[in-house]
């Protein structure tokens, strides 16, 4: 997008129809004056003389469980610095929709128009007692981590600086996958973090916590390396100074196995890059422009493991992945606090995600044939809806664990089931998975698409628009059952067996024969595998003649078309029809 | 409903299926990543970048224009006393729901934990930016007119104490017209005051402002009379304190005019309420106990004009007439505040349109036949969805009147229409007012039953379950017609012709004929007239044999039908029905 269309979209998005991107509504009755008489006087004193009885009944009869304030005094709002509480307003209240979208938590957003400390913390005191949690957001440091510390010390209700920890934790997960990619050891690799600020400083003291060595960390800020030998450094970046005659970020990198960027934008050469170690990881998070840009690393080093801060490069590291799920679990829990504990239980369960099997969900959402864990996917992308179950749940035990868990869960399937419905079932990222299918079908081969099912799937594909099926089976067949169910449309049918077929037969049993002879595979064995189906479909996808393939026919339940079927959410439609069937 | 029922329903109400009663959602789109990339990063700096070149565009481009916090410190909830800031969250969150579903404004309820003047106002100032207004709640007097008072000064948004003001706008409307169906002149009332509180303080204040004299004023607080001659009295009771030789309230009542309770129930004995002068105003607005029930009090006096803070009683002194309005008409006006001129013009936009007819939806809310102007009926009732368009109206006039609106409307005809459909063209209202009517529901003689528009209209009421028809007219025609339209269920069907009504027309022909022979019917006329649908289905109404009448057939669109059809929100279908059959 442009930059002057992003700024009318922008604008638009956020003036029309109403101001603003949130609303208050009740979530009970209120329809009648009964309903209002419990809602209200007399009804609402009983709520009120229990929660004075005893204050951990507000967590029964009030929204207090499950709000958190999001709140800002407008001094580092993105990278746009102090533009004061008021103009930052629309990012708490974004931040406060991807709190309620990811995580069914609902926010306040409050702007504190204040840049001294201590009235800070004495105001966000006061209010506190609405809340359940408190994340602190785009807060300029060093008052950033006096204010946290002092709201963690002195609130016994979880409190998170989330330009701090998110960053840290997403990254710290990516790290640790990008580590054992590479073959290293976390307790071995020399880190390069560029940048000083507070999400430089939390990252390194997260990465510490997960392994790394202090020795091997060097930190520049904006005038070089910060070593010990610099007079008047601030108590956080004294934490990272070095005793290494090193001055300069060229300096440092040489042989680096890790360059963390939290600075700005194209401040690291192809040249820098090169002085690097091999397999170099990067993680280049300056927003919005990275310190490289990632298609110029990538090109300057095919070893590279590269991860940024933006959505249209693979490994974003994104704080969504981390703060609606932290909050999450500490507040199912209702943990006293956020600790070092909950942070790494959330990085490990974000690390370890990425290492499982790919929900077919996500492969289409990212129109990839299959994602999975490597060098372009280190750690989960925000679609994936098993982040609401896996984050939340090991934040909970570590709180447990750690002893600051003030409601400890004791049937953990059934809070898995529970969060699992929190966003309905996963129906929000259906929704967000078919909007995004929709706005750039991608086309699907049916390589069964003379079954009544497997058709019917194609037909749903079809008619909601999230792709363009591609049908393969007998011409005749298929016809007949497309009128059968009224299936109607310009769709392409295949048939690999047709004569007028043969040509691509032989191109795709060429291009087959020469990268399997080795297993003895002959150009004839070839040119009839390729009159099979399954073969000459995914052969089509191999040329990028189609984006994606639903393969196999089961007499069960055809897992293959069974992502699809949920992607489109008519299950149970479709499971009516295979019954009819099957 | 029995205190024990009232406690259990009260507490599940809260709990179920989730803790409290708000919920923040997204007003805008959030499917797509490209709907987050405009939501949070990157498009939202746009705004933000906008917001702080020029503060103003806060209110197009975030939710701060439609938000309200309601903030509390605890210290005096409902009766309760000082329950403490988390105690008090209920009834925040309910007051929220009010302002929302009444006025369409969002609110961030706000505890605030801190018994210091100072320190709230502090607190409260610094977090202002985010919102377009603040209501003030349940502070304890006296410090609550200090917070009140500074707040007004030092911010440039609305500012309002509800527990002083609303009591005292809604209680004026009142007073005003109850003084004039009294043929009495606000200039002249003696009007005793019982209570010192906040409420009282404002109320008094309020009542000069709209023609009342100080020097008619007595105020009495738990001693007595405030006097001149009694020390040490606050600011706020000597600005009331009386040079006249009264010491006790019973002393205070002797011939006055208007008595106001804002001080504890069963204060006020028959005796006491025989004292007062001829018509006399009693406004008993102790909750929940009035300073003396209503039953009691229009028992010892015919003449009294009743108001009080029960929603069962005639004449209910809501507080919800007046702040969802006020702050409705100042946000939309954007004013820098809520002045004089804005409370007095609300008092007269409130007194005025309990004059004006009563829309047939409120009296069948109120299982009436026909509410109008007089001693049962001084103010407009809460379901009146005329509220939401008059009041808001005359408030920001008032605003702009007064030079401190600073987005001044230019055409009033699309504000009120705007109005109107914030609420969704009434329909709120209408489904509030269905669920009153369905939970208890009425039986309505419908006296033209054997028209179809009028047996249809008989159909909708009864499968609604909103009413229980009973129809009129010539059996096998109205049996002939239900079928025709698949009009089933056990329906009584009157025809009061026939032989076996006999008995009946000859009761009521009776009994009209006692009270109408003075004007020269006999009572053979009587009998022949009872033959008549409307006559016969009046008399039933009259005799308690049923509760409401929908007379009368025009050929035009009948009239009296037509509030019920509105009623049940199915206009369109019926208008299409309308236009076969006229």
């Amino acid at each position: 997008m442009s930059d002057s269309k992003l700024r009318n979209e922008a604008l638009k998005y956020h003036q029309y129809p109403t101001p603003g991107k949130i609303q208050v509504v009740p979530t009970k009755k209120h329809a009648t004056q009964k309903d209002l008489s419990l809602a209200y006087t007399p009804g609402v004193a009983v709520p009120c003389l229990e929660i004075e009885k005893n204050s951990e009944d507000a967590y029964k009869y009030t929204s207090k469980g499950n709000l958190v304030a999001v709140i800002s005094n407008g001094t580092a709002v993105l990278g746009l610095g102090d533009i004061g509480a008021l103009a930052g307003k629309p990012v708490m209240e974004g931040k406060g929709l991807l709190f309620k979208i990811f995580a069914d938590i609902d926010v306040f957003d409050i702007e504190v128009d204040t840049h001294d400390v201590e009235k800070f913390i004495e105001t966000v005191k006061n209010i506190a007692p609405t809340f359940g949690g408190i994340n602190l957001e785009d807060i300029k440091a060093p008052e950033a981590f006096e204010i946290e510390r002092r709201l963690k010390e002195e609130l016994d209700i979880p409190v998170m600086h989330d330009d701090q920890h998110g960053t840290a934790i997403i990254s710290a997960a990516a790290l640790k996958n990008a580590v054992e990619l590479a073959g290293k050891d976390l307790s071995k690799v020399k880190i390069v973090v560029s940048g000083a600020g507070a999400a430089a400083i939390s990252c390194s003291r997260l990465y510490l916590s997960i392994g790394v060595k202090r020795e091997n960390l060097i930190m520049c800020d904006s005038k070089g390396v910060i070593r010990k030998d610099i007079d008047n450094l601030t108590e956080q970046k004294s934490e990272f100074a070095t005793d290494r005659d090193l001055h300069t970020l060229e300096e440092a990198m040489i042989d680096s196995d890790v360059f963390i960027g939290l600075s700005k934008g194209n401040l690291v050469s192809p040249e820098l890059l090169m002085s690097m170690a091999k397999n170099p990881i990067v993680f280049a998070m300056a927003n919005p422009t990275p310190e490289i840009e990632y298609e110029l690393a990538v090109k300057t080093r095919k070893d590279i493991i590269m991860a940024t801060g933006r959505s249209d490069n693979p490994n974003q590291v994104n704080n969504v992945l981390g703060f609606p799920f932290i909050f999450r679990g500490a507040l199912d829990v209702r943990a006293t606090g956020i600790n070092e504990e909950m942070k790494i239980a959330a990085v490990h369960a974000l690390a370890n995600l990425a290492k499982e099997t790919v929900p077919e969900q996500v492969n289409i959402a990212y129109g990839k044939l299959n994602m999975q864990f490597g060098r372009e996917y280190i750690i989960p992308s925000p679609f994936d809806h098993r982040l609401i179950t896996e984050v939340p749940l090991a934040v909970a035990k570590a709180a447990m664990d750690s002893g600051i868990a003030k409601r400890p869960i004791t049937d953990w399937d059934a809070y898995k089931e529970e969060l699992a419905e929190r966003l309905g079932s996963g129906n929000k990222f259906i929704r967000m998975l078919m909007s995004k299918a929709k706005s750039n079908p991608k086309t699907i081969i049916f390589a069964e698409a003379d079954h009544l099912h497997v058709l019917k799937a194609a037909q749903i594909i079809h008619e909601e628009g999230v792709g363009i099926p591609i049908l393969m089976g007998d011409k005749a067949v298929i016809e007949e059952l497309m009128k059968e169910i009224n299936f109607e449309g310009n769709i392409t049918i295949i048939d690999p067996t047709d004569s007028g077929e043969k040509e691509r037969r032989h191109k795709f049993a060429k291009l087959y024969w020469e990268k399997r002879q080795r297993n003895g595979i002959t150009l004839l064995a070839a040119q009839r595998l390729m009159r099979g189906r399954n073969y000459f479909a995914a052969m089509m996808v191999n040329e990028g003649e189609a984006d994606s393939l639903v393969t196999g026919y089961s007499r069960s339940y055809p897992a293959t078309v069974k992502p699809m079927i949920e992607l489109i959410g008519k299950e149970k439609v479709l499971k009516k029809l295979l019954l009819q069937i099957l």
